[in-house]
This record gives C-alpha cells, structure tokens and sequence, in this order.
C-alpha cells in the first residue's frame, strides 16, 4: 500500500470492501467484462465463436496473473487518461500470444467507459451485498436491545439537557427504524443501477451495425444486468442517488454514534463499548474505555457528505464523454462504499457487545431530583385544582426545590400543605407514584412494540420485494 | 427584503418555492398545524371541544395580520433559538384574547419541534408538487425535441473532440430519461417524507397519557400525511433522502445547461437560447446571446451539491433533539427547494424557446473533413481486404488527410488507387455513402424511439403508481 | 422578508452584515462605485466634468429612492442574468432625467461585473471590520477567563473519557490563541483583497484608449482600493481565500461551542449560558437552561464548510467571464459572512455572561476517585522503586480501586501496607499531596501565562501589522 | 496497493506525494520524532542519555525494517482507534531487544496524537517544497507564454460568447499572477503551521514537571519547528487554513485547464495539450487529442473543495482530544495534498508542451466578421457625430451585417454612404484601421508587461520574505 491512506484505511474503511476495489480485483471485473462481451458478440454473429473462446480462455475473472501486468496499467493509465486503455492493450497482446487473429475482436465495438462502468456496476452489486448483511446484524442487534430495554428507564435529553423520562428501548428503536429505512433505500438505489453500460464511443454502437441491440440484451444477459434504453455515458444520476443513499446510511450510523458517546462519557456512563484486547483501554487507566467505534463511525459521516457532494458535482458531464466530473468519480464512489461498510462494521461490533447500565440511567434520571417530572404533577393537580393554579403551584414548588435543594416531590408537598386549601389534596402515596418516572414514560413502551412489530413484519413479508 | 439573496434570489430561485416559504407562509403552516392539533385532540377527547373551536378560529391559515406579529417572532426568536417559543406564545396569547380557557390548550403536548416539522412537511408536499409540474414541462420539451431531432445529425464529443456522429435527437433522449428518472425519485422521497412530527418533549407523549396514539393518528388524519410508529425528531434520513433527490435532479440539469451553454459557443452555434426583452443580448453586439438560463442552472448545480452535504452532515443529531444539526436544516432544505426550482424553471424556459439550428450542427460534423469516419470505412474495407489490412490502410489515409488537408473519402480513395491489389475496391457511390455521417448514427434514432416510448408507457401506465 | 431565511435568518445571522448585503445597500455601493468612476474619469479627461457632477449628484450613496426601484431591478435581472444591467438602465435614465449628455458618460467603459465586483469588496470591507470587532470582544472575554481560571483545575477530557487534570484558564487560553490566528488571517486575506475591479467587457479596458491606467489607478484612489495589475474577472482566490479564512474562524468557534455545551450538560454542570428573558429557559423546567447559543454557533460550524466548498468550486471560472462559477457566489459570499458574523456575535454574548462553576469542576474531577491521577503515584513511586515496580504497583492499585469502588489514594496506601519492602514509601501526607489534582496540572498555568502575554504583547505591538 | 484508488490514484495524484504519506514514509516520521523526543528528554536531564542512545539507534529513519511490522500496526490500529499505539507497542518492544531499561521511556510523557501531529507537520513542509518547486516551474511556463504571447491576438469571452479582442499573453498573466499568489498563501500556511506537537494526554506535560517547557523547547530545535505557547490537538486551524489554501490553489488549476480544455475543443483549436506516446490520442482519430492533463486537473478541482469542507467541517473538536473530527483529518490532508501536487504536475506538462495556434485563434477572431468591432466604430464616430448619433448609426450597420451577411467594416461604410451627411466621413484607411482588432486590445499588452515586471521583481526581491 502506498498511502496514509493504505495504513489508516483499515480504521476506517471495510476492509471486504476495500478488496472489492482492489486494482487485481477491479481488472479482473474488467477482464469478466470482457469475456462476456465476446460472448455476446459471437452469440449474436458478430465476432467468430474461436475468437470468443480465445478471448474467454485468458480473461478468466481473477486470473490476471500472465495476462496484465497492473503497475504497468498504473503508469501507463497516466498518459492514457484512464486504466481501460492500457487494460486493453495488454489484453489484446494476451490474446494475440494466443491467437492473432481472436485478438483483433477483443474489446469489439466497446469504449473504455463501456468497460469501467459496468465493471464499477458489478462491483457496486457486491458492495450492496455486503452492506445489506451487515445492516441486517445491526438490525438485529438493535431489535434485541429494543426488547431487552423496552422498560429500562432513561432520561430523554433536548438541547444536551434532561428534558423528560423515556425508555433506552424507544431510543434503539429509533435506530432500528432508522436503519432498516436506509436498508430499503440502498436495495431500491442499487436496483435501478444494476445495468449494462454498453454505446461504443459516442453511444451509437455505430460500428455493431443492425446487431447492436442484440448484443446489449445478450451482453446485459450475459452478466445479470439490465439493459438500459441507451447508454448512460455521462447521466450518472443512478450512481449518484445510490451514493446519496450511503450518505443517508452513514448520517444515520453517525446519529447512533453520538448518541452512544454521549452517554459514554465518564459523567454520564449509561453505556460503554464492548471491550478487548488493544481495544481503547489503558492498563493505567482501567476507568477509562475509549469508544473508538463511535470514532471511527463519527469520523465516517464527517467524511462521507462532502464526498456525496463530489458525487453531485461531478454530475456536470459533458456531451458524450465527461472532461473532469466523470474522472473525479472514479475514487470517490469507492471511498464512499468503503467508508460506510467501515462505520457498519464498527457499528455492528459496538451493538453486538454494547455493555448497558440501567443503573446508572436510573441515577442519571435522579439527577433533578425529580425536576423533570413537574409535567407530571400539573397534570395530576390540573384535574384538581384547574390548570392554572396547578401549574403556578408546580412553578413555585420548582424553584423551591432548586433554591432549598429538595425534591420536587418534597417540594410539592410543601407547598399543597402551607395553603388550607390545597393541604392533603395528593396523598404521600400519590406523590410517590407522581415522582416515580416509571409512571411517565407515555408511549416509550408502545413505540418499541409497534417497531418491533414492524420490522418483524417486514421480515415475514420480505421488505427486498 | 433583507440581504443579497433578496435582490439575486430571484434570478436563480423560483419565486413560487420562495413564497411558499416566506415568513407568513411558514407561520400560516404552523397555525395550520396547530389548529388541526386541537380539533384532533378534542376528537378524542383531551381538550374540550370548545377550546379548540376557539383555537381553529384564530388559526386561520394565511390569516396571520392580527393573530401574529413576523418581526416580533424573528426578534424573540433570537433568544429563544427557535420561531416556534415566540409563535406559541402569541398564538397562545391572541387565543386568550378570544377566550382564556382555550388558550391554556394551545400547543397541547406538542413540543416546538413538533409544529416546526409538520409545517415543513407541509410545506415539502408543495414544492414537490410544484416541480412535478415543471419537470412535466421540462419532459414535454424534451420529448418534443427528440421527436423532432431523431434524425438530426450532429457530431458526438468526447473529451469536448470529435468523435462519430450521433443524432441531436439521441443527446435530448437521454435528457429526457434523466429527468423522468428524477422525477421518480422525487416522487418517492417525498411520498416516504408525508409524515406527521408528533412526539411531545421527549418523544414520548407521556402528558396525552393513554389517548396519545389516538392523537396521532387523529392528526395525522387531520392534516393528511401519514403517522409513523414513533417520532423522528433527531431522525432526520427522510429528509435528507428527499435533499439528495433535489441534488441528483439538479445535478442532471447542471448536465443539461453544459451541454447548451457548450453548443451555444460562438464558434459550435448549434443552439441558441431563446432571445426575449432584455434577455442577455446587447444593442450593439447582436452577435452575442448570453445563454443567461444555463448560467443561472450552473449556478445552482455547483451550489446545491453541498447543500445537500450539510442535511447529511447535519443528520449527526443528539439524543432527543440536537443541538446544532437540527438547527442547520433550517435555510438549507428550503434553499435547496428554491435553488432546484429556480433551476428547473429555467430550464423550461430554455428547452422551450430553445433555437437548434441543424446546419451548423452539419457544419461542424464536416469539420475534421470526414476524420471521423474511419471507422466506417474500417468496417467496409474490413469484410474485402481482411481487418488488419484495412486497419492499416484508414490509419495510413488519416495521416495523409490531416497532413495534406484533404477529406479521408478522398485519402482513402487515393490509398486505394495507389495499389493495384486495391483499386477500385471501394466505387465512388460506396466513398460518397461511407463518407456521409447520416449513414452511420448507429442506434441513434432507434435510442430515440425506444425513449420515447418508454416515456409514453410510463404516462399511460402512470409512474406516479 | 421573502424567505425562511428571512424568518429565521436572524437567529443565525449577524443583522449588521445582513443589512450590509440588504438590496438597499448592495445598490448603494453601486451607486457609489458609480459616482466614483464618473468623477475619476473626469479627472483623466475621460468624460466632461458636467457628466461627472450630473451623475454623482444622482448617485449619492444610500439615497437609491427616487433613483432605483429595488422591485423593479429584481424582476428584470432574471432575463438579464445579473442585477447590474437593469441597474445601469435605470441609473442612465435617472441621469439622463436631469442632464441627457451626462446620461451617456454613465458605466462609461465598464461591464457588469466591474461595478458588482467592487461594490462587493467595499461590502466585504465592512463585513471585515465588524468581524474584527466582534473578536476583539471575544478575545476580551476569553482573556478574562484565562486570568480568572488560571488555577481553576477540572478534568480534562480525551475520546470525551477523563484524562488527566487541566484548568478551566488552559483552555480558554486554548480559544484565545485560536481566536486570534483566525482574526490575523481574516485581516490578511481582507487587505489582499481590498482591490478596485475595472477591467471593461474582456479585461483590456480598450474603450478608454491610453487613458485606461490613469483611470484605474484614480478610481482606485477615490474608492481608497488598491489597483491590481489587472483585472480578476474570472480569478477568485483572494475572494475564496477570505472566505475560507471565514470558515476557519468558523470552525474554531465551532470548537468552542462544543466544548461550552458538553460541559453544560445536565450530567457536567461546569458551565451554562447566560440567562435572560426568553433565552432558553423554561417556567416549568428550572433546571434546564438550553445552550440556545451554542446551538447557533454549532449549526454555522455545520454550514459554513459546504459554502467554502462552493466557492472554490465556483473558481473554475470560464475565460474573461463565467458562466456558472461566478453566479454561484453571489449569495454563498455574503451568507458565509452573516454566519460567521451571526455565529460570532452568540459567541461573544455566551463568553461576556458566561456562568462557570468550579464547584462542579472539582466534583467531576473527583468522579473516578484518584484513578485519573495514576500517573503521579507512578513517577513518584519510581524514583523510589524504579520504574518497573512502580508501574505494576499502581496498575494493581488501580484494578482494585475500581473493582472495591475506594479512592485510588487508598487502593495504593493498601498496596504499599501489604509488602513489608514497600510499606510506608509513601507517608500519609505524601498520599494526599498525590492524590490532589491541582498538584498534578502541569504546565496548564504557565500556558495561561503565556498565552495572555504574547495577547497582551500583541496588542500592544498592534498585531495588524 | 488495495484499492482502486491504487490503480487511478497515480493518473489524479502526485506520487512523490504520495510516497510521502505511505505507511513507511509515515512510521519513518513518527520514528523521527520518538528519536528527537529521547535525545531532547536527554539534554534536559529527563531520561538518562543511555536510553535516548539506544532508542535513536533503533530509530533510524526510513529504516523501519526489522523494527516495525507495518501491516500488524494495520491491523492493531482498528481496535485501539489509531497507529500510534500499536506503533509504540511495536517500537517499546524493538528498544527493550536492545536495552529493557531504555525500552521504558521510549514515548516519554507523549501521547499518540504528539506524534502523529507532529509526523504529519514533517510531512506537510515536504508536501510543501515539493509543490513550491511545482509552482515555480508553472510560472516559469506562464511567464515564457505571457512574453511569447504578448501581442497574439485572439477573441476575449465572456458567457463562452465572442465579446471583445484580447491577447493570448494577458490570458497566460491572469493565470502567472494567481498561480504566484497561490504560492504566497501555501509558502505562509506552511510556515504557521511548522510547530511541534507536545502535551501528553491532556496537554499539560504534567508528567515531565518542572522540565517540561525546556523538553518542548529542546524538542522544536531538534525537528526544526517552532514551539507554539500550547499544545494544539483540538485546534487545527492551522492544518485547515494550509487544506484551504491548497483548495484555492488547485481552484486557480482549474480555472486554467477549463481555459484550455475549451481552446482545445475541436471546434476551436487554439491550442492542443502536448502530444506524446499512449497519450490521448488515437492511430485511426488523428484528428483527436484528448486534453487528458486538463481531465485530471479538472477531476482534482471538482475532488478538493469538498475534501477542504471536511477539512474545516473537523475543527469542531471535543475538549482536550476529539471523537472523530481528528480521525476524519487523517487521510483527508493528505488526498488533498496529493490530488493538488497531481493537478500541478499535469499543469506544469501541458504548459511546458502546450502547443498554440495563432492562425486558429484569428480565425475565431474573424468568426463575427468584425461584429466585435462595434464598440471601435462607435468611439471613432462618436468624436465626429456625437455620440447618439454614432451609437445608432453602429447599432443600424450591426444588425445589416448580421442580416445580409457582410462584414461589420462594409456595413459601416454603406451606412455612411446612405447618407450625403456621413459620406465620406471616414475613410478606407480609417475603416480598415478600426477593423483590425490588433488596434483594438487595449491594455492587453500592457498587463503583460505589468505582470512580468512584478513577477520579475518578487522572484529578485524574494516573494518569501
């Protein structure tokens, strides 16, 4: 590996994925390419069926050894303005060492983009399947912690404040729901990008002849694409939505990873990270546990936006062949796939292992002593006293507990007993229930059901469909 | 007005998106909100049937002039981080005015966030409603312009040269497949973005108690958008999604204008914007139209892109509501309408008034003098002398063409005659018809009609299904 | 207001810099830049010195009404791609009301551009000083909470885990710093670009004949600009710079903001944000004081980065003049400086009333129980028991500190008792001097003292130079 | 290397740049800086001398062989969240082969981000020199332009329409003065960012006592940087001001190569990027050369600017260490960097060879047939009509040359013979003169001359100083 990049990018990139584009990987995609169109070139009469065969015989996906010689395709590439050009060429004089004349027909009718495009599709298909497997280990992870927490009380939190209680089950059901959205985005943007990319130099397939459209279906048959209605040179939209989709993805991991290392933090300890060898402890300091999942997934969709930007930029394509906006794709879709699959791969490592405190949730609610819950008792004394007085009761009770450092309870108390009129109108048992924050969770408990439920649902009846 | 964008906004946004996101206009959507809020809360009964009758009549959508004071909410906005504190607190006081009690019910349970999103939801289902009719416009022109240019031939360009011909009909084509793709996904987007914000303070509705899913759904009846399983305050992948389809369509169009504004040169002249009063022309230099619609397209183009990173940036939300990427969807969604819509309006302006002139098209197809058609004459000589051969006899010819300025059909005339073996190889009627570019455009008017049909089909059938 | 922007654009947004870039405004200077041409041309002998009193009488600053209609100039710009054409139109026929031969000599030798491009400088100018104010406050604030907290220790956070002790004074020493760098780069790159535009339809100002210099370096001279060597039509580094250096201010500030509002969480309490009316506060929550600041400066931070991308996008300028590149600056410029300006004003109002309660600090700091202070029981157990020892010692001690839930403190007084060779290595006193984090906050002070000195030392050398 | 951009990351980068920052060349920095730490800890008496012999002996730059295991730092780099613990790891254990008492102070009293920043600092001013010497030959190439085409005339464009008369030299000056600019802001970003990083864990040095700012002094000297007032792990202002300059640098390339890619379409041919072997052309498209280094330049234009919003996006860093704005910094720098050194050596080939075609570019010049004159025409009648009458008279004759296809000259003068008041009034010598737009460039020569001689004057005075 020659970069920073080679020695940091397993930090943050999936490494699955990273593979995929490899350069052995991404010629050999070329070379399966290849193969197919003269197949489909002399299924359709257009070239002879030895030169296909030829053809074939050295092509084997993965086999680059003997046949290109990948540093020389780099330098070349420099000159060239792109790595089809030297690809070809030695792979012509691959096949021409085994048969001359198949050689000629190698690359037939094709354009360098042709190759590169539906090379890079074929890529972005295993891409999605890799990303799709691992969201299905996130999903699973956050259904389980959803049902194991539906009841484990927290403080919901608005502005980096306590605002009221909640569930620790409605905040991963958030992200189980949140997760699964993206899932369906990312299999609908990868079905429609599933095409052949196949128009010859200036998109006519002019020199094919009247077969032209017969060896695009044969062709897009061939390596389990659709065939578009005319080639997409320079309209990369699907490329771009798709890459959009892994920016909505990457966003939704980054919420789940602030979420996570906000309550990670020394003060709050709700949650830490799993632990394990070399993994963000320090023998000195056994309290401290660094959550470099939530780092690595931070850093992720602090990256991934700007290079969706790039994606929609580089949108502005010139006429048949772009000058600038087709180039500045070639490693910003990679990178952008890699870096999401890195954040999941963090992201499913975390969840599965999640340690949880409910405990220190529990205390962390407790925090106000019972501020929180001063919607709780104007509407228990509404019902009682009219609102308005309840509430200037609940107003004066709270700041009596934050200037006397009482509970609100305690407060409450107080203040219904100075005045004659409101003495004894909430029993000490009615003010404990009141105080309880159990008794104020509202829907936390039916919203984890209904997602679970949902997402159940969309399993059964298969959500791909 | 206040700032720049107020004096330069509208050459580059649509004034109607604006409107609709105009103070009054946001406010009118909140009253609106706000006045559904309380007629689905006495339904079910939490709050009396009166109070709501008292809020639905202040309420009044558009009717802000006496309920609301805009610059008032702005002010206080500051202090209070968000329009929506102030505008409780006015509604709430213009409800007391009418009726005390009712006034108490205002904002039942709903937290600031919950009106601010509805309102925006509201306000999304417009504009996207507003560029269907103009991408319907923009399609219509570009169906049109294929139909007309099937035939029409021009020079294909890549890396801004000369190529092999193509139809002009093909380019507009693809145009025409880009913009209904995004259509599609702006339909989509916004189709999954119809969603109800209700959630309360912490997203728990703990203060509805028991009634609070009635409420919802209640409400989200009342408005006509959906109900989700749970709130999505700080889940934000929707609207980010329907951003990113903003992105992807403007992109397209960014791909449209370069195209124009490349063939409106003064040296290529194969299309001109439409001219009009006081429309990037000059008295004095008739020569010159400035293609005023493309630069307004660019414009919005290099400008939404990052755009839409911010609303994947800001996606990174806290807990139960965010502190700051909230906040920064604010003016960023809107601009992000606006710009789109602008840019779409422009282009329907410019497709069509647009002025094609197809015998500069012809013109410029000669220029390199038939250059561009040695594949064509490869592929003839190809089936004669063998394809080795006649690769090396165009190649010799082009050499001779450029370097002593005459047309390849006469080079490889004169390369033909030069050798016995080939003379009179290629008759005069067979140089003269592979010299003429009509006959090798390939699937160029094919491409045309498959697009169109499809686009038909998808009319018919309605893509909106 | 026309927009969302205009509703909430004032909680985001510095007003001042906003009424800089108001239509009124941006129409004044260009009246200005105007006025100032007519006169320098009639300095040169360029134009007769009646044109010059006509149109300067017309063109007095700020007085636009009478002479422009705002309205008017935002309608036709939209055919004529920029604000400036209707400008001149109306600005002749202004003249040409009170002198028709003056009216001719109005824009004498000028294209669009030169007279927006100026008239932006000059606002930027403007932007920059008030820019520069806010950070002398900032700076003000930020010094003075160096020298206050100098010794005030707290805890000092890395991966938002406890670390090691600091003091409260090191990192607002930390701001300052920051503040200042970013206040020296916007004065550099504001005085780079502190230049006259004048350079006629393609640059070389050929209508003025060889008077052409004369009237760029007069102009210059009564705008108070510098005169380039030639125009900048199409080159915007020194306007994309700026705006960078925009975005780095920015992003510090952003820093700020971020480390303000996690230590203002309910759970850390070191810090809150100045109360007042309407400011973030709420009658039924008292303990809950939202960082509405910090939430503004943060969501900048967000938006700001994307707007610096689009400019130097944008700087892929076409030729003499652009299409695309140019107009996508007109709005992104003066919104980078409104919310930088608007960002910047939050800041200085949190820094001026900011609440800091040390009491919290220390608690926080006490929250693992010495464990933090490992380090210091290590290098003064080493130098009695070497290195190896000592660091075995303290990691045992640690482990069971947590696993025992005592002080650090005590879990190494146990450790020392338990082997006869290490018993009473440390006195009681020694183990309460350790066990004091504000003996063990290092060069913290000092870098307080450093800090303020070379601020002060700046200060008075006047680091504009 | 892994990853597509392996294999196309040399076509867009540079790669001494990007050997720069390979997993060896970055270990070897890191060594570097373990090396100077010991030998300056040394000086001050911190770690006895025995141990900084023995740690820069296995320190040796570049020599990281038998010392480190650079895909095992890769791999222990995921769990523990970045290289430098693992390379510690790895480092501590090679020491304590040689000498275990030496081994424990390797790293002493650092934390990894001191490394790690300080490496990347060594990095960048290599970054830096490499790129000023690619400016210098840019500008040299520039300025050779400039001189040569002082006086080649050619058509200026404005909206990519013919607007005035201009010289090829002035074009090439715009671009010498914003090239050396860039140069200015890189050379300054640079020399405020060379400083050491030093703070131990929380920035205080706490570890090293009373000797820690004489470590920090000791350490800068070794290294050659400066020593700042603080640590600076949360501020990164100045890495981000340096990632900004090059974006506006790399802005300024693109500017040029749109310039040239649009000179080198086919329909223009003003000039042609420098020909060469397997360097975009075609054997049977002769006519074809592809603007391959313009491609690249534009790709890094379109890649950069968003690379720099992540850039700035990172700044908002957590308190004394971040969680994730620091990780997204890491391969981000170093892109940009690498795709702006690749976008100059593209730009320093394709002006070194860049061939020009003056006939080509009075050819395009003449496209109008003097249409572009007007304004000559219109100055040189005015002194004789007034004028009103000579705007019109020009404005008449354009509108007839447009319609009957004459030249503007011919219209002029059959204006003028219309009318017995005009006849006459100027002569053929006249007209001819005003039709030749070599009398109509105005300044263009002399900015060329203004720019050289300011060129030549800072390269004497020194532009660094």
């Amino acid at each position: 590996m020659s970069n920073l990049s080679g020695l940091t990018e397993s930090i943050y990139s999936d490494d699955a994925i990273l593979s995929l584009f490899s350069g052995a990987a991404t010629l050999g995609q070329m070379l399966a390419v290849e193969a197919a169109l003269a197949r489909a070139q002399a299924q359709c009469g257009v070239i002879p069926p030895s030169a296909a065969t030829a053809i074939n015989e050295v092509c084997r996906v993965g086999e680059i050894r003997g046949v290109l010689d990948v540093d020389g395709i780099a330098r070349a590439a420099v000159a060239a303005g792109n790595i089809a050009i030297p690809f070809v060429k030695q792979l012509t004089a691959a096949v021409a060492r085994v048969d001359t004349e198949a050689a000629r027909y190698v690359h037939w009718g094709a354009t360098s983009q042709d190759i590169l495009d539906t090379a890079l599709v074929l890529q972005m298909l295993q891409v999605a399947a890799r990303l799709d497997a691992g969201l299905e280990r996130a999903s699973l992870a956050c259904a389980r912690l959803t049902r194991a927490h539906r009841d484990t009380i927290m403080v919901g939190r608005t502005w980096l404040q306590h605002a009221l209680p909640t569930t620790f089950g409605a905040k991963t059901a958030g992200w189980l729901e949140a997760l699964e959205r993206s899932r369906l985005r990312v299999r609908q943007d990868t079905s429609q990008m599933a095409l052949l990319q196949f128009g010859g130099a200036a998109g006519t397939l002019a020199s094919l002849g009247p077969s032209a459209n017969d060896v695009v279906q044969a062709l897009a048959a061939e390596l389990g694409l659709g065939a578009a209605a005319m080639p997409w040179h320079t309209h990369r939209d699907r490329l771009a939505s798709l890459a959009a989709s892994l920016g909505v993805l990457t966003g939704t991991m980054g919420k789940i990873a602030r979420d996570l290392s906000l309550m990670a933090q020394s003060e709050v300890g709700e949650v830490s990270e799993p632990s394990g060898p070399g993994r963000g402890g320090s023998s000195t300091m056994p309290h401290k546990r660094n959550p470099v999942g939530c780092a690595a997934i931070l850093a992720a969709a602090i990256r991934v936006p700007p290079l969706v930007s790039t994606m929609l930029s580089g949108m502005i394509q010139e006429h048949e062949r772009a000058l600038g906006g087709w180039q500045a794709e070639w490693d910003v879709l990679p990178q952008i796939a890699a870096l999401t699959g890195g954040a999941l791969r963090h992201l499913t490592g975390v969840l599965d292992g999640l340690e949880v405190y409910p405990e220190r949730m529990a205390q962390n609610l407790a925090l106000t002593d019972g501020l929180i819950l001063g919607e709780a008792y104007m509407l228990a004394l509404g019902t009682r006293l009219g609102r308005l007085p309840a509430h200037a009761l609940v107003e004066r009770a709270s700041r009596d507990a934050v200037a006397n450092k009482r509970s609100l309870r305690d407060a409450v108390r107080a203040a219904l007993e100075s005045d004659a009129a409101t003495r004894g109108l909430l029993s000490d048992d009615d003010l404990d229930r009141l105080g309880d924050p159990a008794n104020y969770v509202g829907e936390a408990p039916a919203i984890c059901d209904r997602v679970l439920a949902a997402w159940k649902a969309s399993r059964n009846g298969g959500n791909a469909a």
